[in-house]
């Protein structure tokens, strides 16, 4: 597609750019932002009038809403963007060879970044800050129930592009309604340097089954609290309360409570009359169905990641049953341990297979802010290229620069 | 495939071995490699026969063979694994947030890798090493002219396991003369965490188009020496000659020289003759065959890696039409330029997008050794995960270890 041709053309622009002109661009899109809020919010309208008439689910409605609140979101989010370090340029490492060579590994941006994502427009000015931040030009696919609002805001990214005299590609939003142009992006090998999926499970395994490009993907997080025998009781139902029902709708909310058999009873009594009063559903295994409130849970659910106040509750006999349940069912995202035992807090921390494992704290602080990494792109639940919340330096790839003089071997 | 399922379940064993143990296991290899010389060049020989039978190209009998020497060789490989650092357990970040929370980032094992290889048989040996330094499990898929001799390090690997009181699985190596295990490989997700193809272009590709399975490829090394207007002739002409000759058949050899028009009367007039008499062929573009022995390039030759004595000759009008030839044309392994000016010197280094890129240097040095990384899997041409030479830290990914006092969010 000529449009990949272009924009791959003008990521040579923004891979140059020294941090100010890239904070100008940013501040340029913070103002246009504000200056056409009217605009988004129109065409924004048009998409949640759509979604009413195709009887969308009410969820997706909701993340598909913009409002001045959260465009004030999104303006905020992009003056974060300004303030972060630059990562383009960082010296890894570097040393003199015995030879005399100087060998330096610099960070420098990846090229073409595709974003494949659904229904939140605000995705949209994240993922283009960040790609800006870290010196990649980017080509947004966002879901076709945003279309409407991904144009205007693509509009005020490339009227800010234009503005500060740069390549208008560098920024590419596409409208993609039947997954046509995806299905190029994801061919385009030469063009596209990394594909990033964000979304449900039917889009990040089509994205994996038929991407011939590199992709880090931001999958479903399946999490897991562990209340164990040598748990603080007060801070096991304060974990296990706050990882559920703070914002049950996220990647790091808990989904999965596992109880040590020898403190169930003491716990899981309290326990589910607390997530009922917090209006939890709750599912479980044999031995937690003893408990009130509690239904039986089938094996789907030890891998269904609910996005609602809804949890799963499973007895296990030992520390070692926990781990393998969470090895097994899990999605490698965040699980924490409640417990005061030296060991089985070591053990759980080596040996739990997730990006985030957490001793005595809620799940709920996997996300690139509250790890201190600035804004993020997404969580990685894979283990190549990066792990966890995905910042700027995440879209920065190295290089070796080799300073000579005259050495051969 | 039950083997699959066995490697990934002696994974856990691996990863969770301290270093000392990790080095014994290598010792151990090392001592039996040398013990049972004599049943590795058995098995050898067999290979070399039906090689020779098959009528196979002497350049890959040449790989195929082992002798005393070759056998050394991959001892002093092994020991100088054994010297080097563990990267499992390093720390690469750490901090304390506001909120108390400790956040270590920390590098573990990847867990499985599925290392896809062609016909030299020391490859078994430095892949195995460099995985369990790095605390991972390996499938390890030779060629299949190497069959006999893959087996009988395999047995050597295995009995090593085993004396040292492993599980054996953690380095099976698999003998698929038809492709058909290896089609598996590249579909067993949830059991082989990585694959690493290196050989031609053809099994590369195969790889890249197939694989459900993040991959790192190591791909064909087209590294090109530029000559600049202002290079010093005489470092010119010893890059350009020990680019090409030192080791013609290897990645970081030079395949295509380009030579700014400004100096190419001096500088090629002499240099057609020093590689004429080493025995270098040469194809050039129009104005490059104008100087004797240039035979004409086609368009197919400046993306061609020969592996062999043979060199293309580009005349190039600037310095930017040597950076986009060699953006277009290249593999993106590494490059070199050839200059005394400053600013044409940074302008390289900045804008060939390459692994290593360098100035006043031959491209022979891009290798982990020389970089002062250790042993090396491979160079990596993709942008992800890791660029360039791929030593046992490229072969671990990072994990969120946090240390609370029941934070919640």
């Amino acid at each position: 597609m000529e449009l990949f041709a272009n924009v791959k053309s003008s990521s040579k622009q923004i891979a140059r750019l020294t941090s100010s002109r890239k904070n100008d661009l940013l501040k340029s899109i913070a103002t246009n932002l504000d200056r056409f809020r009217k605009d988004i919010l129109l065409a924004n309208e048009k998409d949640v009038e759509n979604a009413r008439k195709l009887n969308l689910k009410s969820s997706l409605i909701d993340r598909l809403i913009l409002n001045d609140k959260r465009i004030d979101a999104m303006i905020n989010g992009v003056n974060d963007i300004i303030n972060q370090d630059d990562p383009v340029g960082i010296v890894e490492s570097g040393s003199i060879r015995p030879n005399g060579l100087k060998i330096n590994k610099v960070r420098v941006p990846i090229g073409v970044i595709g974003i494949i994502y659904e229904s939140r427009p605000n995705v949209t000015i994240d993922a283009a800050a960040l790609c800006i931040k870290s010196g990649n030009a980017a080509i947004l696919r966002g879901g076709k129930e945003a279309s409407f609002s991904n144009i205007a805001l693509g509009d005020i990214i490339k009227k800010s592009l234009v503005d500060i005299g740069l390549d208008e590609n560098i920024v590419s939003v596409i409208i993609d309604p039947d997954r046509s142009i995806m299905d190029k992006m994801l061919r385009a090998r030469g063009f596209i340097d990394l594909i990033i999926p964000r979304g449900g499970e039917n889009l990040i395994s089509y994205v994996v089954e038929h991407s011939l490009i590199p992709i880090v993907k931001h999958d479903k997080g399946v999490c897991h609290v562990y209340i164990d025998q040598f748990a603080d009781k007060e801070m096991a139902i304060s974990i296990a309360l706050n990882s559920k029902v703070s914002r049950p709708g996220v990647c790091n909310a808990m989904e999965t409570l596992l109880v040590h058999h020898a403190v169930a009873e003491e716990f899981l009594t309290d326990m589910v009359e607390i997530y009922h009063s917090n209006n939890v559903e709750m599912v479980g295994c044999e031995r937690a169905q003893l408990y009130k409130y509690v239904k039986p849970a089938d094996e789907s659910d030890w891998s269904t990641e609910y996005l609602d106040l809804k949890v799963s509750i499973k007895i296990v006999d030992s520390i070692s049953e926990a781990i393998d349940h969470i090895n097994k069912y899990g999605s490698g995202h965040s699980d924490a341990i409640v417990t005061e035992n030296y060991s089985n807090a070591l053990i759980f921390l080596d040996s739990v297979d997730s990006a985030a494992v957490y001793v005595n704290a809620s799940t709920r602080f996997t996300d690139g802010g509250e790890f201190g990494l600035g804004a993020e792109i997404g969580i990685s639940t894979q283990k190549l290229h990066c792990r966890g919340p995905m910042g700027a330096r995440d879209l920065t790839t190295t290089k070796y620069q080799i300073f000579g003089t005259g050495q051969i071997r």
